[in-house]
């Protein structure tokens, strides 16, 4: 179970350390294919994965705008990815060299008062590190600390671009967007905003099936994919009167669940002002800036408003529906690159309208 | 079961209607202690009551300010009560003439989709209409609509002044604070604001054995009286570092529940800095203005705000808890008043201050 | 608002009141289509109802051999239908003359403590009482009391034959076999039982998700039946080994949910012997005698066990998902007949692995 | 971090293993207080513990009468205690050497299926081992794997007799009694077996204010016991009438809920008879045989039956609420021994009723 070049060590020789390829993130703006050197395993609980399928995440774009002020530059950026585990710590008992693993976004030690709570979001050594405070997935390997908690096992046929959409997008449009929301059989959904997470979200709401899923964007090819993968009735908020169009659509009821699956105030606002008595209001969306709850109309509203970083405590669950047949999240993947292609995979990201791009692969075979 | 003025008419006689005395509101800053026309059945479910306890309700002096636009001048103030039932209509089957009971401040059919759902504070027919929308209980008799499922039975030697506190304060306090709170044993709970409302979360948080429960207002009196009943630790938030205080006294961790229960900005804007991850803020407060929510800050916390107007569905948890001799709600009663001074019980809870006044128990035997 | 009878009367005129037929039980084995009374309106709630669409549930066999010992000889059987509303009492608010309904298996007042707690099913006046202590649908008419909570509004172009399946069988599998066994995505389901009532179990469990629906029964054709309307595996049971196929099939994990849909100690046997550590046995079943429970191997299995009369609270939500077209429950009725040819409706129902019949429709247009 | 023998070893030198004194299991009815080897680091994740509070489980009896065919001659018993951290393996991050610690009677690894839903209980490498398939606590020192997840830090100054508690008897109670039976305020519950586990869930059914709690037992002395820990009805069933008396004490309503305390047919059949339909029957007792389910009777009366082997889940919340002075599990200690008269002990703790034992608290001072 020992890497190349510590058995080079071992034998007493010069070498130079083992390097690999990576997406290293240089300040805001500037990103560049590199090389770095391979991880090592750090500590007794870390496995090494080399990744064979990564993608981009949206919240990538944030930190290349220089949003994301944890991440300093030279960091490899990327928290999704399947690969192949290469070695594991001493301490490692669920994965052993070989394994097909999914990595999950959030790192778990499994121990901390967080994690027994199963809020592995908040983990005290772990929850989103992964491209953040430690090196990420958009590189030839990577370290995965608490690997044992933080990696799924898969098996070695699986569909490695459906399952890589298990690492973030899916858990996270399902935990923060469907479970918060309470979504249960006969409800009205709306869920504004169809980009990859919304369009995860209304995914994973048929687990439960609602009756309606309204789903609201400025984009109608968003809209079209959204309409094929399961919504009920589509919303175009360009004229600014998505809100009304809500109530009338319900009779002045307004929606059981909203999901606010952008992050800025105007879809905020959308979805507290549609939000029936008794509903839930579930925000998915990455905000920047406080939002304005009108709470001198909706203090007597009987409504629950959630925010939640995605703990993957629900990724087992979506294996299971994967594994069956009932789930195929590889229809959010709109286009492939090989990994040392991940340039030009950003830029066609980077403009997903008129690319018309929701999830995109890198592969590395 | 006919009045004495209908059996009377039934003669053939010419009377005057029965008259009665009562509260009446004549737009803001009015009111009069006045003669009215005594109730009568309107519909087979309403049943007309013989007020033998009420009190007032902060929301009393809100209408009074003009603030309660639903409320017109001519209204019998007060959703208050208890009282012996004097007549019942057709349809009527849980109550008859000479049967003790108490009002709930929520009147509900029983029927409708929100009655279904438990939503009572939202019934199609009914919801908070007494002193409101329909004439209510700062008066000799009132007419309560949906009687069956808008009253409670109470045994003949039931205690008024603890059952009052039953119609309104008690199950606001609970259901909105606590039970929306998810209070769980072990729990850290803060309460901002001190008031009757607050008093009553109080009291009605231990039900759940919380470990610590933090009281915080701006009165020392009342901070005094919150300890008698059960807070752990006070904060006199006069200086404007309540939240600041709070993260001190659970080292950093913030609480798992805040309860907001004043209803301005700044309060809630203290629960929402004192909130653990993973916590709850359940609002109480009756809320004027929007406030600003941080969702910049909020958004990763896994956070559940919830607001809520009365159901009224747990009294008759409450009922039992008071019969079993564990809950104690007489202890919020501080003066009492004939009904007749109820002009006086109105000066004093309006001066609560500094008459140390929580809540003003009007008599009516 | 009067029948015609009763404005006779009121003329003063002799005349025989008004008749219909309907299906008599005359004791053990006996049974007759024969000419009754009308029934009126004996309480302000109660409605009087057109029956449209009937059918015979397996509960009416069971009456007819003398095991249900409340039915007495005379009873007009029959607790499912669908129905023009003929005439109200004054105290029914929510429906008029000419409304189309659904009749509910259960009759709620909506104001006892049990109907407060949504357990109709033991409403203090209602509860399971047509055609078990009052008379009941299987007729050109029937009385139904607590009209306002024990009808539900179908529009006029409802699907009768889809509806009616609405009255007990689907809110039956959902609330006391999916519900109570708490289906959640992913899981795995064993359903035992593939009649009727086991087939919509089938039906409601997939508003859940599950990955894997095991169906288990002693007839081929209900078998195939199930796997048209989604069972994902089929265990002919006629060799006694249904359990050890089930545990085969879960590579000996056991399932997270067994639905027990016969209602004899053999198949709540199998149930108890499948479930997997932290899973669900959910009885729907009518059982005439006890069962063992094997404690001495169960009590460390952290197992929960249901057992639940109806209480039709799901209603609405079946009603949303038809009416979506999400649910279609007329896949269970396999033959039609006039509600003239009732018996011999029942023999093709009493013979139903003979006849291959499922559910059967009786029509009165 | 290595120990005294281990360094020894390193030095070459041929000495005896360490020894320590503890209670060997011999076989049915056999037990010593013999000298055994000092238990050594196996795994990575391990821990040493010095014992400085031990007790003796009910368990313990049923071990030593030969009913627990997994416990061989040769074990160590118990799996209840309190203890210094002497050394830890090389992944333990947690605990280190010197810490005081509590020792769950259940191992969990945190990462296997079971423990990532916190049904520690069927951790697939730990669960009820200590004391079982591996050597237990009634020993000078003692090995606990999986020691991060299976120990609770405790302060210095903590009172060990209340905290050994919570090994194993209040979680026990807690989890199996009165969270599977959901007590909530204003409940009545009944709780047949007034031993240490039914008086622990007397203790912790509290924590959510029930109306009424009925204690049922054949020992007056117990009850008595219970009286002065909360206990409101008392019942001796040494007439055999505990069902009947319960019934006639809630009117014929019967019980919200029945906790089983003892595990047997017949305290089982109480439960069963006492549950009011909507109600649970919470099985705490461990069984060594079948019961009688009268599902004749039941499968109509929503009743919820559970079963559960203890997680200790619940630990955390335990030890919040001792540590607030709001739990005081130290009145359940009658004894005291030094751990060197465990065979004296185990004499008293073994006639339970004629010495008025409840827990039996072993100090190693």
């Amino acid at each position: 179970m020992r890497t190349a070049e510590t058995a080079v060590e071992a034998k007493g020789l010069v070498v130079a350390a083992a390097r690999m390829k990576a997406l290293v993130y240089h300040g805001p703006g500037q990103k560049a294919w590199e090389e770095k050197p391979k991880p090592k395993i750090e500590n007794p609980g870390d496995a090494i994965v080399r990744i064979t399928t990564s993608t981009i995440c949206g919240t990538d774009l944030h930190i290349l705008k220089g949003d994301v002020p944890s991440v300093v530059p030279g960091r490899i950026l990327g928290h999704e990815g399947v690969g192949i585990v290469e070695e594991v710590g001493a301490a490692v008992s669920g994965f052993r060299r070989g394994d097909k693993a999914l990595i999950s976004c959030i790192t778990s030690c499994g121990r901390c008062d967080f994690c027994r709570r199963a809020m592995y979001s908040h983990c005290r050594t772990g929850g989103w590190i992964l491209g953040n405070t430690i090196d990420g997935t958009q590189a030839e390997y990577v370290r995965i600390p608490h690997a044992d908690t933080s990696l799924y096992a898969l098996p070695p046929d699986a569909d490695e671009k459906a399952m890589v959409m298990l690492s973030d997008i899916l858990p996270t449009a399902l935990e923060c967007g469907v479970l918060n929301g309470q979504v249960k059989p006969g409800d009205t959904v709306a869920i504004v905003g169809s980009g990859p997470i919304g369009l995860a979200a209304l995914m994973t709401a048929q687990f439960y099936s609602p009756s309606e899923i309204v789903m609201i964007d400025l984009d109608d090819n968003r809209l079209e994919v959204a309409r094929s993968l399961g919504a009920t009735k589509l919303i175009n908020s360009s004229d600014g009167k998505a809100a009304q169009k809500v109530m009338e659509l319900t009779g002045g009821a307004g929606v059981d669940v909203a999901i606010e699956a952008v992050g800025v105030p105007a879809t905020f606002d959308v979805c507290q002002s549609i939000v029936a008595p008794g509903g839930h209001v579930a925000n998915v969306g990455v905000h920047g800036k406080p939002v304005e709850l009108r709470l001198e109309r909706l203090w007597s509203h009987n409504v629950t408003i959630t925010t939640r970083l995605v703990d993957t405590a629900a990724t087992p669950m979506l294996l299971k529906l994967v594994q069956a047949g009932r789930l195929h999240p590889e229809r959010l993947a709109t286009h492939r690159f090989p990994l040392g292609e991940v340039m030009k995979a950003y830029d066609t990201f980077g403009s997903a309208a008129r690319e018309r791009a929701l999830k995109v692969i890198l592969e590395n075979r």
